[in-house]
């Protein structure tokens, strides 16, 4: 399997006068930032800062675009046209990709938030949609979504590299899902656990799912969460694990061949 | 004087189930289209189905950026600081740049919308904030400001293109500012006078002020109102008008010789 | 059956600058006014004048409380959680109620808008949020749903007066469900078939669902659309018809026994 | 001078997933709460859960209302028309009132938030506006503002009970107004002084301007902020040092002669 994996955070979460997540700290440590674009979390002044961090940190820039519900922080799924999934997304990653420009940086991948990611995971159509607006604003994004899901193939069927995501601290079932946050162990507390699930994904390709059934489950970039107070030191720990296996850290475009630093236009 | 000049007007000013002006009838006769980006009026369902709409009729693309205030229709002033300023511009640019790339097409002008037009008229560091964004976003994008005011003296001191504009059936103030919409005669009811006003900018680069001042106001844009039951009817026959003096459209971009076709990047 | 009936329109839609429905030719028409509280439509200005217009006509005033999703109009079903329902119910009712107190005046109904309407028609958990958050903050307010429906059994299991509402341009479900936007013929054009169908339901308490089967739709309102060239024809006849066959027209509070006039407190 | 005096605080400040302040500590020292209202801050849920709190911690309920700029905290002015400010403050403390009723409690006082307080301390058409919206809503609501501010003024003229409020961490100025947050010297760090001048403005009904003059500042309430490491540590301390000067706590219902209890309607 893969000898090189990316580390990704979800950051840029905070909005107006209230900071949520420890992004300096987490900038340390990961090769890829899902930064949000003002639907969930961030607005304009969180974007500008984020995306400047970012590239002085040499973090790779992807948008992170959500549902329309920025109370909910985008976690309650809506019932939405494809026709208007397709434009949140599209006007979501343009937003970003002005403050990367004007960084003088670039966008590298686009991973939908919470109950988009989730519904995009699922559902076909949905999918296609998000697939579709990353690949009509840019064909050479990478598209992040779980191993096996539609998104994943929504964005192979759009020409698009595709970052498969694993999750060292959330539970799978046996079909591959994640296990929902409504049932009580739906987050690994153990660190030793978690620590040993991410190496799992990315030495064999394998997750142990709930049920103690041994699934497949390729990863190309693992999720670090950014919240709570172990986030920075267990994320520390995974990449000397990694390391001490001889597995290296790269962002998704300098791992996946088809995704070239070539920009639209 | 100029022997070409642009129209523009305000479009994709609908949000959500609400409609708002005549934007079908418009496109066929403006040559620059300002595009409403989801802070005062459009939303990405209607800024995708505006920039479709422009690009088929191939009226030029701009970014109508707005203050954050849906409500208030962008038209009460906020007492924002330049960074403010400059990132919510840029955020909107950015955002309505996704659909014209989306749409195989580009930007071609910036025109901040009302009070945030009003501001960076007046105020030297509204206006440096926003020539700011539009410079970082893409320095090949015209900025549009009324003839005179600090929004164009910035937009020259950053080395952007500018485009002056005029208004056929606003008044203006002896200062060359135009009269406030609080004064009963801001408007000018009369089509006649309209039309004279207009051409007298476009021949002469001269108006007529308030107070029967003559004073300098060369235009390169002129703005055409796309709402009131006569819109339309006015903007034809100032087209008719315009071409019985041998004076020919032409969109910013053609007429600055400034503003090239390339694309950031 | 009945020998009166209510009639109730969706009123105060507008928001900002943009204008929706005929509300001034409307309350000459209805006896019951169902208010956009700012979620889906409204906003502090359009719910002041809204309210002041419909005590003016005499027409009582009622909450129309909606999912906060204003570009989607509150028509997108979002998953919310039942305390999430009620906390937003009752956030709506009582800024209405604001601009009911300062009018001198008082509300009489609360009528969910759109998804949520649709939500707690059907599912017992969301009714039970939304007849909950009405019960919380007025024991006397009368609530409003379809015969038959989730959202009536709970206003009645938590002793609250409720209101069954009809549609004459709806088309019924064999289930006694309307048939859903998306279907061709959700909608009922023949004005001569809905004239039919609304007396059907007021006279007889029964309905002709899609399928032609019968089934029991007993009202004690109708709505009546407020958009559309022919609302307000279509509201003049059926008021016409109504009162040749000697039904009248009387508010729910008038029409209702547990509905008296006491304020909280 | 007064024996007793009111000490206030703003909570429910949280959004959605976001958090701000320590509203459960605060609530054990303050005897009022300024409640967010969802325009600055607060929304639906947080709104329920702080009038919970505050009720269950025996302290007295007042609505915080804002201008609608959620980034910007309320703290941003904008050029609204009084009779904008007027729905705005009469929409949330209707949404306020409503959880208020719904917890078998009732609102108390009403302070403007933010940059609305500012304008309405100099401006005397936005306090007659929000003193206008307080009056109708109900008559017997106490309205906060600063001593000698056109705010406490108006709210006179109207009819209503007025407390005036200082702060023990804030500069004046010679006039009486606060000192900018933009200058530096504006908050008082050290808690020595600041106490001291809480207690002078309780004691002595003064405080010491920014240039040293002593001017008039008779007071009713002190305002605790909420954020802050120290905050909860200067609340204690203050009330030590006036429980050993012999002045209790009073809400402003119980200080204020012309508040009764009686509710409206």
């Amino acid at each position: 399997m893969a000898r090189t994996v990316d580390l990704n955070a979800d950051l840029g979460e905070s909005f107006g006068p209230w900071r949520m997540g420890e992004d300096e700290i987490l900038l340390g440590l990961v090769t890829s930032a899902n930064i949000a674009c003002g639907f969930h979390a961030g607005d304009p002044d969180v974007m500008a800062e984020t995306v400047r961090l970012a590239v002085s940190h040499g973090v790779a820039l992807g948008a992170h675009p959500s549902l329309p519900d920025r109370q909910g922080f985008g976690r309650r799924p809506m019932a939405l046209r494809p026709e208007e999934i397709r434009n949140l997304v599209l006007y979501q990653i343009g937003a970003l990709a002005g403050f990367a420009h004007a960084a003088g940086s670039r966008l590298v991948h686009v991973k939908p938030h919470g109950a988009l990611y989730g519904q995009a995971a699922s559902d076909a159509s949905m999918a296609e949609a998000v697939a579709g607006a990353v690949r009509a604003f840019d064909a050479k994004l990478i598209l992040v979504g779980p191993a096996g899901s539609q998104l994943v193939r929504a964005g192979q069927a759009a020409g698009l590299a595709v970052a498969r995501e694993g999750f060292a601290d959330r539970r799978y079932e046996p079909d591959g899902t994640l296990t929902p946050r409504s049932r009580p162990d739906a987050l690994i507390g153990n660190p030793d656990e978690a620590v040993a699930q991410a190496l799992n994904m990315v030495e064999r390709g394998e997750v142990t799912a709930r049920d103690g059934t041994v699934i497949a489950m390729p990863v190309d970039t693992l999720c670090l969460h950014g919240d709570g107070p172990d986030a920075a030191a267990f994320a520390r720990r995974l990449r000397m694990e990694l390391a001490g296996r001889g597995i290296g850290l790269a962002a998704m475009g300098e791992r996946l061949p088809d995704a070239t630093a070539r920009q639209p236009g």
